[in-house]
């Protein structure tokens, strides 16, 4: 359909590349770059009066760099008549962000949902919001698809035996149970708490792990601070092997040293956020999200669901 | 007046201090850094529950990290209850990019515009927008304040001979006049044309220089490529001196080794922008604009018209 295009920003361009191949078609030429100073600069170098078009670009580091490019790419489109401007973003930055949780907060996840619409957004393809309310967020339709299916894909054809799915936070047991599920295995939470103020976490595991394969999921590794201390737990409390996974490998500040020198054997993430050189290691194996964001476009153009396939 | 506070982001900090200590008021206490992926992250550490907030930041390089500091600030006053949120901007940034020059552009400074409002500022206070028409942009009130009294007093205290007011390109002309009614002296303006496409442009200079002390005088400096040439030409044509100013000293790229290399004997410009150690050359002169924006944050605050005072 000559009416569908799909432009790339800067966060994403191996992701989207694959993604235009999955649906069959040519990425949208355009040009994003900056004025000597700093200011963003965008040109498209194709007519898209009455398209359909999809954006592709994550709000991850630089954060703000990419937001902005996202807002001005959604003015430039909606001044040259696109029919509808419709937001692929992979990772939704600024996510944690999502409530007051102290007295003057900035509630920033719901500043940048009117960000977007203000600027002519009118539909949000995403996956995994660190907060699912943040759908609610926007007036504009948003489908949030899940890293569980890529990342439980995987495992299964690994076949591992007596598995367990952990869940690194009370938070996260919905996603460890849907991860469960696919791989028909038990799972375990790990429950930290603070026996008074000032006195150090107590590291509780829930369920039974002892000489099995346990699979950690989160949604987001940032510093990976959560994430290596559960894994060292579970190994000292006698779990035979420890993988992890997240959909979204934020992986900043000490976060590849933390992986390196903790007890986890493999750390399994998606494309997201893609990764540069040096969070390359051995340790780390980064799955594709194009076959089943490209499907979701698909879908979403020709006006079929999406939660159907995908949740 | 408790109900006045004035915060300070990241881009001007000497300037806010400056602006408080005129007001003779402290400025608010807040602390705005970085998560260690880049996000922005702003605690305001004082009450501000029905208070008139005043918030000081340009858009200066790097522009996409200050907006956002900006509008996650405005976020968190809003949501603390501000009576008001009012920006002060002494550089507005993307106000070159104010209309749509080639087919399917962005029109930056409008989105801009759009963004401040929809975050929940209430007014603001800028200086020398690069197109007036920006202040049409929003549908808050916006007072703009000029750089030409602060400068032209500069050079008034000089006590030069022969000054002629010259203006580097058509737009600027306005301005020049200003300038040259508050010094007495004549205007020139630089006329550039180019004959034929793919031929240079030729430099015509209309109005007496010869033998003249020579003003430039321009919004931006950014790259210096137009302030240069014009100077070089003005001592080609018999100036006997030049110097040169503007309001906000962007000077990004190569404009500090062309100035340097220049005819310009002196540039003088304001803090709109703070210089780096490294733009702290001899031959640049920076004048405080904060007597201006306290005078006219007082003004406004005490409900007194600001344009009657400054333009
Ligand atoms: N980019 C970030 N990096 C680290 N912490 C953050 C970030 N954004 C928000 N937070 C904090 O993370 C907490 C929310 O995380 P969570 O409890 O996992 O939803 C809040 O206390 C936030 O202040
Ligand atoms: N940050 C920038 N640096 C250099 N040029 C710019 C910038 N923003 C916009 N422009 C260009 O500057 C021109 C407008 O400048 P002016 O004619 O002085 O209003 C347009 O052609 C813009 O594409």
């Amino acid at each position: 359909d000559p009416n569908l295009k799909v432009f790339s920003l800067n966060s994403n361009p191996d992701l989207a590349k694959q993604i235009a191949e999955h649906i069959g078609i040519k990425l949208g030429k355009c040009l994003v770059s900056s004025f000597s100073d700093g200011e963003i600069q965008i040109s498209i170098e194709e007519s898209i009066r009455g398209s359909e078009v999809y954006v592709i670009q994550s709000t991850s580091d630089p954060v703000n760099q990419h937001l902005m490019e996202m807002l001005i790419m959604i003015d430039a489109l909606k001044r040259a008549s696109a029919k509808t401007i419709n937001l692929v973003i992979p990772y939704y930055g600024y996510a944690r962000q999502d409530r007051k949780a102290r007295a003057r907060e900035p509630i920033t996840a719901k500043l940048v949902a009117n960000l977007l619409e203000t600027a002519g957004a009118t539909r949000v393809l995403t996956l995994d919001l660190h907060a699912p309310q943040i759908q609610g967020f926007f007036d504009i339709p948003v489908d949030q698809l899940l890293g569980v299916p890529t990342l439980s894909e995987y495992f299964m054809s690994k076949q591992l035996d007596d598995i367990v799915v952990v869940s690194p936070d009370h938070g996260g047991v919905t996603r460890a149970r849907k991860m469960a599920d696919r791989l028909k295995a038990p799972i375990a939470i790990i429950d930290k708490r603070r026996p008074r103020p000032n006195v150090s976490e107590v590291m509780n595991i829930i369920g039974d792990i002892q000489d099995k394969t346990c699979i950690i999921i989160d949604d987001i590794i940032d510093t990976a601070g959560t994430i290596t201390l559960a894994a060292n737990a579970l190994v000292e409390r006698g779990a035979k092997k420890v993988y992890a996974c997240c959909t979204h490998p934020v992986l900043s500040g000490p976060a590849i040293e933390r992986i390196q020198g903790s007890a986890i054997s493999e750390l399994v993430v998606t494309n997201t956020i893609p990764l540069p050189e040096e969070k390359k290691i051995d340790k780390i194996v980064q799955l594709s999200v194009a076959p089943l964001i490209g499907e979701a476009i698909i879908r979403i153009h020709e006006k079929l669901s999406v939660s159907r396939l995908f949740n």
